[in-house]
């Protein structure tokens, strides 16, 4: 990997972060809360983000999340990856999965690559032991991370949560190993053993599995549910920095609304009473506890009178499950009209709830439908932060969206984005999930299936819900975007899995 | 409890504090850390506090306490509490413990009392939930928690290691209620349930116990000692405030060299090497472990050129751990030439190494024989802060150490310190262990044993090994120190327990 060495000017940033004064006026430096859901698809909301209001938006309340729309710009065509780990990473990185190389989610346990098993492949070589900010361990991707960054510039850096960047066992473990200088409930692990407090979070004593939820112990025995535990550590953490006239960095990222279903009692009820079923009933009551964690955040930032100097970014990190069971309903319906669901190359699976709310620059109630994707943040945050001239161990492949924050139709070009899952999610292939690369420029997007060498095309401005594959109309657009998406993974040496017949690399989307 | 309410000046401290630079002039404040062992005894060291070098001195190796002797002050008659919760609360409330009334250790697990049960006695009712910073909780200690006050003027507050305040579902299981910004490892437990990487500190599912270390995740399965865990997290979190010039206060509160006795690898084969039976040598080598420590954050400083104005302060919790078994050896010879250990009254239950480092005020290799205890901890820190005017719920007894610090022989007065443990500790009674007060005033100490009423009197200045019962010599110096420390109790309406044969409180020392 390059070194990439600008001439850095840091420490100027230092004195000015800490010099400055907490009155809301416009050269303080904002505060950034980064709101990350887990799991969460792009219609378990009542903020309507496609082209009208459809049945899951009126079965979704999120309250915190309207309001949030309300002063400030939803984008209606955010990416991440299919998966948890490789958006965390690019998030972190700025790298596109298909370049960081961990392209699947990680193992609370070293050494332990997570693909299924398979009949037809070996698994890829792939960074199953997720990011390291330190050199010369296999099988990671080195990086510079974006708190580390922040940090490094006067930042009070802030995790609450779940992390998900690698393994117990290697540094990727610990968020302080990011840059964060705090760190609350974060490690190793993709989801909690259990949200309630009244089980510990998991943690009871000959009964702890790999996923008990780490710190918290305050709330042990309580009826306080993890997604409440969180924010009520995440405002006594920002209280510190809030007090020191110090901006801050929070990286809020629930373990909500990923399984185990659990209700949040807070909720439930209510949706049982709508006429949903248990299952669809603890989901739904999963969300709006996270949106009532943002709600709660938001009304914090406004006693603390320091709202309006304080970005916040919503985000999910991967398309809601639609693997059912463990979900109520018919599988691959959960994120209708998009198709398929978490796992997926399709819509279902990517395709994000995203608003973001900084009121020095984004109009309220404000829309924006430029394609933005996760690592777009990476570069988006520094800038937010005034951090102009940085060095990365990494090539950063994401591109700021400020500029959009400005100005929604500021884009002019056509941007080319890539997917890349050569891995196994489940045990047996779903729609569009397992060994998919897709790629998206203008309004096409083109998946290519590893197993059979076939290749779907669809434009997504006519067909967000990629019902009518234009591959064999449009064979021109299916080449050229093959030859796109192979250059890129070439770029990349992107991981790619072995015919158990050959030993050798699957072959690349042009040379079928 | 009274409120004391001083007119506060905190905001300018503030703002000092953040524009500070960090070049080591004057002017600036300094960081402070708190190196708090637990259970380490008077003579676990090479540096000798006694009036000559014991064989215990010489059995021990601690170059880091050594080097760290000389360049501060050595207290030769430092005091801390028998057991271990009590020392803690007294240093974050600068209460005594008779006064704050969590006179025994707590349970992880709230409701419990820990004190074991009795034929002659029912329980006191002390504040067995420990340390609340929150009203309203019964049989909790509700006051102003020190970092709190540290953390409102500036200070960045890290917490790494053993916490021991209040039990797990209370707001005392989280240092981040005691105003910790940060907190590596601490909770509601009292000793490590493993000092092992390998072991996961305990944290290997199915077999994990209350005692559990939190956090540290990167370190499973590697070789990784707890000591050495804590250590490395401490340098991380420290990193943050120094590289934004934020003055910090680490509370680096080791869990060695509590129990479970395990062998520090690094160490050990040494300690056989010299003839130690196998159990005193795992002990010698927690010892040196929890040396290396401060050895290494002594170098850290220096390299990140903050060490001439970090103060070092070094203090164990209470006295060594004398009962065999655990122990190696003989029972009660563990702290010779001091009486007992751990639980007791006696000097080796309470009588503590402590060493102060401070460039700017105190003279290297220093000596001072003041008498100084833990409640002092709390008005000296602020005063080392810079913090004068600030407000606290509790009346706070202790006394700055500061002045001592200036000059060793300024204390001129004899000051009266008290000492109270109306609990059962171990299921049968030791030596000075279980159901005592104490008072020691000038020279003079007196032991009041509440199962039968008897006291004891010793002149500490001619006889610290305390072999010399007075008491039948000097009847008038044991009626003016039962009367003063009778005064004190009623004072602080200290917990006294129950004779079961009356249900009522056992008799003050003046009514014997």
């Amino acid at each position: 990997m390059k070194k990439i060495v600008f001439s850095v000017a840091l420490s100027c940033y230092c004195l000015f972060g800490l010099t400055q004064q907490n009155s809301q006026d416009k050269k303080q430096r904002p505060n950034i809360i980064l709101f990350l859901v887990d799991d969460m698809g792009w219609m378990d909301t009542s903020v309507p983000f496609g082209d009208s209001i459809y049945p899951l938006n009126k079965q979704f309340h999120t309250p915190g999340m309207e309001r949030l729309a309300k002063e400030g710009m939803k984008f209606t065509n955010a990416y991440a990856t299919p998966v948890c780990t490789p958006t965390r990473v690019s998030l972190l990185t700025g790298m596109n999965a298909a370049h960081h190389g961990i392209t699947n989610w990680t193992s609370p346990i070293k050494n332990t690559n997570t693909d299924n098993d398979d009949e037809q492949f070996l698994p890829a070589n792939w960074n199953y032991q997720g990011l390291s900010p330190v050199a010369g361990i296999a099988n990671t991707a080195y990086a510079t991370p974006l708190p580390q960054l922040l940090k490094e510039n006067g930042y009070f850096t802030i995790h609450v949560g779940k992390a998900h960047w690698g393994p117990a066992g290697t540094p990727g473990a610990s968020p302080y190993n990011m840059g964060f200088m705090v760190n609350i409930s974060g490690n190793s692990i993709g989801h909690p053993q259990s949200y309630l407090g009244e089980e510990n979070y998991g943690n009871i004593p000959g009964k702890t599995s790999a996923n008990a939820v780490p710190d918290l112990q305050e709330y042990y025995g309580t009826d306080t549910f993890l997604t409440e535990a969180l924010t009520l550590e995440a405002k006594k953490a920002m209280s510190g920095p809030i007090k020191n006239r110090q901006p801050f960095y929070l990286n809020m990222a629930h373990y909500a609304v990923h399984l185990p279903l659990y209700a949040d009692k807070r909720f439930f009820q209510k949706y049982i009473d709508a006429g949903l079923d248990s299952t669809e009933a603890k989901y739904a009551s999963l969300v709006e506890g996270m949106d009532k964690s943002l709600g709660d955040i938001m009304d914090f930032l406004k006693q603390n009178n320091v709202d309006k100097n304080t970005i916040i970014i919503f985000m999910s990190d991967n398309g809601g499950l639609a693997l059912a069971p463990p979900r109520g309903g018919k599988p691959n319906t959960q994120n209708l009209p998009l198709k398929a669901g978490k796992g997926s190359m399709y819509e279902g699976g990517i395709h994000e709830p995203m608003i973001v709310k900084w009121n020095a620059l984004v109009k309220p109630a404000s829309v924006c439908s430029s394609p933005v994707i996760i690592e777009d943040f990476f570069p988006t945050i520094l800038e937010m932060a005034g951090i102009k001239n940085y060095k990365t161990i990494q090539q950063v492949d994401g591109k700021s969206f400020v500029p959009l924050l400005k100005n929604p139709l500021s884009e002019t070009k056509e941007r080319i984005f890539t997917w890349h899952f050569p891995n196994k999610w489940i045990p047996g292939d779903g729609p569009g999930i397992n060994y998919r690369s897709a790629i998206r420029k203008g309004d096409w997007k083109l998946i290519y299936n590893m197993r059979n060498g076939s290749k779907e095309l669809y434009n997504l401005k006519n067909d967000l819900r990629e019902l009518n594959d234009l591959a064999s109309q449009y064979p021109a657009k299916v080449k050229e975007l093959s030859f796109l998406l192979t250059q890129q993974l070439r770029k990349w040496q992107s991981p790619m899995p072995l015919l158990k017949s050959t030993g050798k690399p699957v072959s690349m989307p042009d040379e079928l």
